[in-house]
């Protein structure tokens, strides 16, 4: 059974047209995109939405969804001659589409006389097409920036939440690419090796498998600082910390975290807070379930995390209270996780409020709960990340530290034992079946046992 | 001696404020470019006029030179704490400019207010750059795409057409990852590849020398489509085409290619057709010289292919006139090189005609000669590729034959022989050097004894 059938696609452009009710819904496919001139291009990624309901990889392409007349049309340039000379033959459009049944194409230059008073869009990311929607519709940027329409960002993110059949299958080779990445990052880490041979063989472990990172890579010696995108350092001693993830064939994303000693055994201090955030991920997985708050796991996360501080003595009173007041959040700033599917961060273009809340739960505004990008219930079907952390950021126990914040909460003294320990991150990804968070992918090593074992059959 | 110290920058600044004279001008940097959602980014990538006069590789920044004040400034945000929390220490904006000597720094939303009535600025290739430009100057996106300074962009085409020493060395570095690349192709392209693997061991190379392409990599066993970008095939038997090439540490460009047989060794009929292109390009280097016109190197190669497909019966009548009509360019549709530098297609934002042509040379109109990138008088410091080819492309052999055209040069019977035989492209980078064409970056196999020499010594 084909998963991404003609008629999949079909069905999800009647629902997006039920839930939006009337006008045009016009989807922006991207265009390529320029590095340092305009035919020097990055490699080409294909707007998430557009490839939800037209599913056609191409660049320049514009999806229309008339309800009112009940038609649906792909916009876009066929190839002249001169293309076939320096890009090869291509597929014909109209059969591109009718792959995803579309029955009518047409070229761009038709688009802007074919829309009518109400156009829905989405929130443009992509400036180009900030720049094409304000001359379709002849409204400056500012007002096309503001102009995207609430009740077509609710429908697509009612659809894309819930993931179907074909889609966790396209996640599980999503996990299966990024649980490869891992393993031969593992074994790349060793003493000598600077992060970016570290990351030079894991994107070779992604493209031999012919795909690619669904975000650019963290690979650091220094995992307190949470999105570190330098590569330079040499692996001495410490922790190394990775996060990183493939692509399916289809674009759907993985995301993982493992955090190990350089060494090949952890310190007795290592092991102490790798398993505060070992036992933080099982608990959260225990806890998440269909029709449970995320806003509730991450909070028992945090949890697990402040007693198990308070037992090494680095946090001390009430830890439901430490928790409520967000003094935890010294050493796990940021959310526990966020929807996955096309996207890593699954539908962000589509605004972390509309994806992540609802009108029963809204985002907080305390620090690191601020962060966090998934609030609401959980549903059957619904994929996503799982990522506790514990981090030694000098530069914030420090502010903090001058500032005497939480100081009811937080053992300073004994902090500042732990500068220069760097950081922890353990992230899996798992969906909803059968109410229950189940595990996308194979298994990586995952306890302190399960590291050091690997990381020992390398020697 | 710092090749790129405070005083090259300063001094490239002043020579650009004698070239342009009077008012302001404003240099844009780069931002980060959004992939699928707003902060899942490309690679970074500096402009490149912006790394030549402010070699600052951060997003985020404009520089501004205000002739008649005699003041520069380089505008951007420092790090807050977030920013430090998600990606860490960062270096103060102000001591990166002092670096580059440029003494004033300060926060973007005050440029709006120091510009005055004649602000210089190159055409801008990246639609983020249109909207900034069209806020700040309050033009529409039409204007400003129309507006930039024809003065501006001739004198840092003066400036960064003619290369020194710091960028040669540059270049050189940048050929050395090149070659790497290549070699570590010519050992991974055997019978039962496919080309993504290819690839990935190319990136897996230049990922190790802590470099990225300079371009999307052609890797294909269909070298008669010129850019072909589909990576899916696998290597069984005739020619595998190879164009790549590594960026150095400042982001200098190498660009070469290589065609080879997935067999050791050359099949007669692919060996004859090499062996003109191998020719064409050395009778090239020879012709490269200051004060020739480029233009004229080109038309040499033409004439070598010409002469050698008339030789095995492919072509017919007096190769001169041939190559004037166009002929040739049935199986030679491009030009014969550009220049190279900072990018791959050295200052191609800044619009091919002014970097390629001047008031003595312009460009030609005719197929083939009208993809000619570079046609003017080569000067000492001149860096650009040398790249002939010949390609029997189906589609353009079947319109020409059906359009009878060009049948005084063309034997079309002969010619239909070679369907199926792909594509020829060799491609080495030079630099003029006393006058003369200087090879960058070290030797890579490039005659049919040497490529299989080089092959069969893998065996």
């Amino acid at each position: 059974m084909d998963l991404f059938s003609e008629a999949i696609y079909t069905r999800r452009r009647a629902q997006l047209k039920t839930l939006v009710g009337n006008g045009q819904i016009l989807l922006m496919g991207n265009d390529e995109s320029s590095s340092n001139f305009e035919h020097n291009h990055y490699p080409f990624r294909q707007d998430s939405s557009f490839l939800y309901f037209f599913g056609i990889d191409r660049p320049g392409l514009v999806g229309l969804i008339d309800i009112d007349a009940n038609k649906e049309t792909i916009f876009g340039e066929e190839a002249t001659i001169d293309d076939v000379v320096w890009t090869g033959p291509q597929a014909l459009l109209a059969d591109l589409a009718a792959r995803v049944g579309v029955l009518d194409t047409a070229p761009l230059h038709r688009l802007s006389a074919t829309l009518g008073a109400t156009v829905h869009f989405l929130p443009p990311y992509r400036p180009e097409n900030i720049l094409k929607l304000g001359a379709w519709l002849t409204k400056t940027p500012e007002a096309i920036t503001a102009g995207w329409s609430k009740p077509l960002v609710e429908s697509v993110v009612a659809l894309r939440s819930v993931k179907d059949d074909g889609e966790i299958e396209e996640l599980e080779k999503a996990s299966k690419v990024t649980a490869s990445i891992h393993l031969t990052a593992m074994k790349a880490a060793v003493r000598g090796t600077r992060e970016f041979e570290v990351l030079a063989e894991m994107q070779h472990a992604a493209a031999m498998a012919n795909s690619s990172f669904s975000f650019p890579p963290i690979v650091t010696t220094n995992g307190q600082t949470l999105h570190n995108y330098y590569y330079g350092h040499e692996l001495r001693e410490g922790l190394f910390l990775c996060d990183a993830g493939g692509e399916s064939a289809k674009h759907y994303a993985g995301d993982m975290t493992r955090t190990y000693p350089v060494a090949t055994t952890f310190t007795t201090k290592e092991r102490e807070i790798y398993d505060i955030v070992a036992s933080a991920l099982q608990a959260s997985v225990q806890a998440a379930k269909a029709d449970i708050l995320f806003k509730e796991v991450h909070l028992q996360a945090a949890l697990v995390i402040a007693e198990g501080l308070k037992d090494l003595g680095l946090m001390k009173g009430e830890s439901v209270e430490a928790v409520s007041a967000g003094a935890h959040a010294l050493f796990f700033p940021h959310g526990l996780g966020h929807m996955l599917g096309l996207d890593v961060h699954d539908m962000e273009d589509l605004g972390e409020d509309l994806v992540g809340y609802d009108d029963e739960v809204s985002r907080s505004s305390q620090f690191g709960l601020k962060s966090l990008r998934l609030g609401r219930r959980l549903q059957e079907g619904f994929a996503f990340t799982i990522e506790p952390g514990i981090y030694f950021i000098p530069e914030l126990i420090e502010k903090w530290q001058s500032e005497k914040r939480f100081a009811d909460y937080l053992n300073y003294p004994k902090i500042l034992g732990y500068l220069g320990f760097g950081g922890i991150r353990l992230e899996n990804d798992y969906y909803i079946k059968h109410g229950k968070a189940e595990l996308l992918g194979p298994a990586v090593p995952l306890t302190n046992t399960e590291v050091e074992d690997f990381r020992k059959s390398l020697d």
